[in-house]
């Protein structure tokens, strides 16, 4: 391919986090650049945001219908490759749609839809266009979590029977969305956010780690969410009790009011052989304990023997020079931009290229959110995983 | 006082580990003095494992009512002032109602007894006779788990939130009980052991552990309780959704097949202002996060500015001399020694001293037990903690 | 600035570990495009690297002169603005000078030059042209080193008394230029790297942090260097007691034998209040000890109130999203951009986007090599720090 | 042997730190009995202390020469087995010489004696008298120190090229000596503590530690003491290059002015295969890293089957549940008693038993001070390490 993969983006103008965060991951690797924008539906805001990122000022757009309009029908030479959604979640949707009918590629921040419905709907028109889809599931990115991965899948541990996976913060142990906090408003309005709020949030990325490593689904669970900071509208708070398909039992927990923690997703997965242990806040490192040897440091980094193709391909330094959540966040994009290179190309794709999130963990995560709330309203014990 | 305390010991005889965990930590301090025991039931183990503990050849014996006869016989001056009880569960609650009925004061290893009704006779024996019993919950010895209450107490952390509990071992990963492990045989014997097993042994340090550490009482709960290697007759693993009486919500996770762990008790707590993380495998350090202010390394030490009383009242040395489980062991005897002096010399101990696990924990931990079972059984959600 | 800056390449094409991280660096925040490059005196490689990242064919060049001429040449529209040059240690001073005649901004990877008298010249030459340089002395780039800095500054830990700096890698502990390995081929020559090893190698970059974060000079130095492993050329190993202007003491360990260790480059600096501690594994994280209070965790984070100005602009994403060496390494390019913006536009730059390394950090780097190198072959105690 | 060993203490009274720890560490495993002391010159002090540890009245003394004296009169069956030594440094001569002519084996607190003359007249009178001496240099009694050591005994790292060793303590960031901290008061009193300060107190043990694990010993070397707090006497801060026999080339650190820091002792030793690091903080983990596979982490633990004999003979404990500085310090002692109970019985001890801290190590230590004192105010570079 002998051109960087045009992007354009919906949502995302100045001090919207997360699409700021989604640019320098489609930036890093110098493979897409990003050409066009309906960056905020207020036209000074799209404007500024499209000019600071130095866009031409015609391909600047306030309103995301005109832009993949006016998109589609650009020259080849010019057109977009795929779009990047990174609005609040009950704004996914319809332009995921809109984009797949056009004929674009699409990235979208997690939660895939604001229901399991319009999820469910949405995987159709990928499968139907044959279009690709990425949803940024960040933390399956990271290279130590790929290498949990294979070595689950190798049986390394051997039938695996635990999994712990935690996902403390502390950022909304006040009532913020009443004191002029915009991603607390947002995050805990259920017009917006969708029926859950911590488990919605941040629970779904612990779900989602928890199958991608285990390569094993839930079969049935026990939820106990709650709100812990009186007059929230959403649950800031939760634990679930989870049977997994191939009999393994785990426990997620959850919560925004984990006061004085930041961002400390945490996983743990024991088999008949030993077991693993992966910290967000130290990504490049995965602890395994043995039965029969010594606990062993597994490093991430380039080149590093000891790691399976699928955690090397994914790290971008040598051990010692740490990656983070950005370069996690980057090797989304990177194996969506090497997928939709060799396609342009009519070549094969790497198979580490083509592992990232997509419409299947979209489904199951809005499942995830319906039977998490269905089952913690619920006198029964156990409710199983329904799509 | 112008002597040592007089100890007489029940099981524990050579290559018992609990034994002669309990001796060190009766040593320790210079307060106790080992003078008779009945040390096994057989005769020879009895006879060699008192020699080698420098006992008088009068004060071996081979049965424990003979013991508990012939030394209530004694003079006052050679008289032993208390009986520890190191025999398997099944086998603690006739000799802790002889010793009391026999005016001795009683430690005893948890679980306190075999059943929870023998617990509450137990409990009302000690009532009834006003001698002292010391239940060796030993995590709850540890300086900074005492200044972790201390901070609840105070109301340091506001109301408390979440409380996060677990205790990983993998020692049971394997049929180890059909292999030859005299510990693992007697601990997964649900004739020997009681009803629980992962949950008898090491949840009711757990949930012992948070309701010290809270200050309060689960009031119902949700248990899912696991034997996850073929063969076994008691659960190796189990979690467990609780809800406390003041509001705050819990997971309580206890295994003994988290493959390549050793002996991993952690607890998190969090309250409106912070939260704080204690973990046994390096127990002289706190960790306090906040809402509003960097987190802080709180340390365990003998004379720190920092620490309430109760915390350096079980402090030997400076910080950074790092103490550990048998210092944690002995803070218990010792404080129970402390308290049995007062008694004799007719003076108050001091609130600190007076800080030690007695019949009240063991009640509720066999409590915890008959909960956890039966609810682990239901098909109900929630269980209400019965008594 | 309605574009983005123009980055022209000299070395660095495929396989050559740091013009890749280079790129990276420069891509991550959209602010800089690779516009050409004589990435390779090998035309095969300049030209495969080139295409591979994209360049427009006419850009991609084989010897650094050409490209400088022509694309000095170039109209203001198309005109390259700066230049980075990543070739081996011992040809940077050329087209370093080149460019800068040339009237181009310039980049350099450490050390600046081959030897000291040529990194006289070049500050002599900066200083004569009055353009911008950057030497990537990568690690004075993160957040936290920063933070240290103002924190010294501040005089928050009042008069600093001690500095322990070291940096040990493992990654020569074998004779592994003679086995093919490239890297170590070149850093290991004396025609290629200069006159020391390890310690032009990674003393350098430890040597620079002391300074950094002190914000004070080393004045007389006492350097024991050894060549560890049988048969290599240069210093694969070293220490240096240092004494500092303003009075402390300070040691500095780097080692490229420390067999096992990734890349650990840790730094301690303690004052009359407090101290801290900064690891290049967990870069997010600084521990501030102090005297009379408990020890605090302060964490990088976009926003956090904690941190001074100068961290805080040097991240991108909130407390507990990791952010790694190839942030640290795009703070450098973000900075130097930054300003470039500034300069280009007639507006000031930001105080926290001017910090960055050039000039002076390059002329006292290779002073430290040659005093270093002096001082090891000495029987002299002390060596003055001369320049 | 039938009994316990009898030990007397000269030094300890009440509050005096190192005595109480003594205590303990004797206690602990139940072999030893204090019987006698002559705690303190202060009658008043030694009559309290004696008698709150429960001493016979009439085997409390107040001067050490007159306990010595009565003590040796004793009969067999009462008369001490050993004398423990815990006076500040210039007063540990005088008692040994004389304890050691009256039959008594002797345990004293580090450093050996107040100049490097006595050490060598004290070690003469030991092989003379072929009595047993245990120098309590503390940290070397730690499993994972002794793992440490076989490890590179049985050449496992392969010929050892780097030794760091640092012992950062803060407590005299302040001139505490002039405000009534006794602790201070003597330490940093050339007339109590001896030629140097922090090298004697605590860079003694860094040196001990280095020479232990390695197996080797220091054979020149260069050090920079430093009074970081005016008006203070004795040495506060300093670091040694140091070159050992075999070819290993080192560097010592130790400093009683690094704010904030407790007791944080750390070495780190690298061979041509891998480097180990353990640290006195954690100190039941070893660090193993491998040049060609992952690093392990070593845990101690009784029955651990990838340790060292040496290691699990000294674990009271399984894997897990934290030994600290009291149970090396209780390993010593153990150690000691079981080499004693082995000559009084006419067996043999075991090697591990025999591997404590003697007169060797007391007069390498005071030869330590004595060279390093003399290297830091000498202008040449290496001071050759002489006895």
């Amino acid at each position: 391919m002998n051109r960087k993969l045009r992007m354009g983006m919906i949502g995302g103008g100045k001090d919207a986090f997360i699409g700021a965060i989604h640019r320098i991951a489609a930036n890093m690797d110098g493979l897409i650049e990003l050409k066009a924008g309906a960056l905020s539906i207020n036209p000074e805001v799209a404007e500024d945001s499209g000019r600071s990122l130095f866009l031409d000022s015609d391909r600047i757009y306030t309103d995301f219908k005109t832009m993949l309009e006016k998109e589609a029908a650009m020259p080849a030479e010019k057109r977009l490759d795929f779009i990047t959604i990174v609005t609040p979640n009950f704004a996914h949707f319809e332009p995921a749609m809109m984009a797949l009918d056009k004929g674009f590629h699409v990235v979208i921040e997690k939660p895939i839809t604001f229901t399991l419905d319009e999820a469910k709907q949405l995987k159709a028109k990928v499968e139907q266009t044959g279009l690709s889809l990425l949803l940024t599931h960040t933390y399956t990115g990271y290279p130590m979590v790929k290498q949990a991965r294979q070595m689950v899948a190798n049986g390394t541990l051997g039938k695996i029977r635990k999994v712990w996976v935690e996902y403390p913060q502390g950022w909304l142990s006040k009532l913020s969305e009443r004191e002029g906090n915009a991603q607390a408003a947002w995050r805990t309005d259920p017009k917006r956010s969708g029926k859950a709020g911590a488990m919605g949030d941040i629970g779904t990325h612990a779900f989602n780690l928890a199958e991608y490593i285990t390569g094993d689904t839930v079969e049935k669970l026990c939820a106990d969410n709650h709100i812990m900071v009186p007059g929230r509208l959403l649950d800031d708070d939760g634990a679930v009790l989870m049977r997994f398909t191939n009999g393994a039992a785990g426990v997620l927990m959850a919560s925004q009011v984990a006061a004085g923690e930041e961002n400390a997703l945490k996983i743990r997965v024991y088999g008949e052989k030993g077991g693993m242990e992966w910290a967000q806040h130290e990504p490049n490192t995965l602890i395994v304990r043995w039965l029969d040897k010594p606990a062993e440091i597994l490093r991430a980094g380039a080149g590093n023997p000891h790691l399976s193709s699928f955690a090397t391909h994914n790290c971008r330094t040598p051990g010692g020079h740490p990656e983070g959540y950005l370069e996690a966040f980057g090797n989304l994009y990177r194996n969506f931009a090497l997928s939709l290179q060799a396609r342009i190309d009519g070549t094969e794709a790497s198979k580490e290229a083509l592992d990232f999130p997509s419409v299947n963990e979209g489904v199951r995560g809005m499942a995830f959110i319906d039977n998490v709330v269905k089952s913690s309203a619920s006198t029964e014990k156990w409710t199983t995983f329904e799509i």
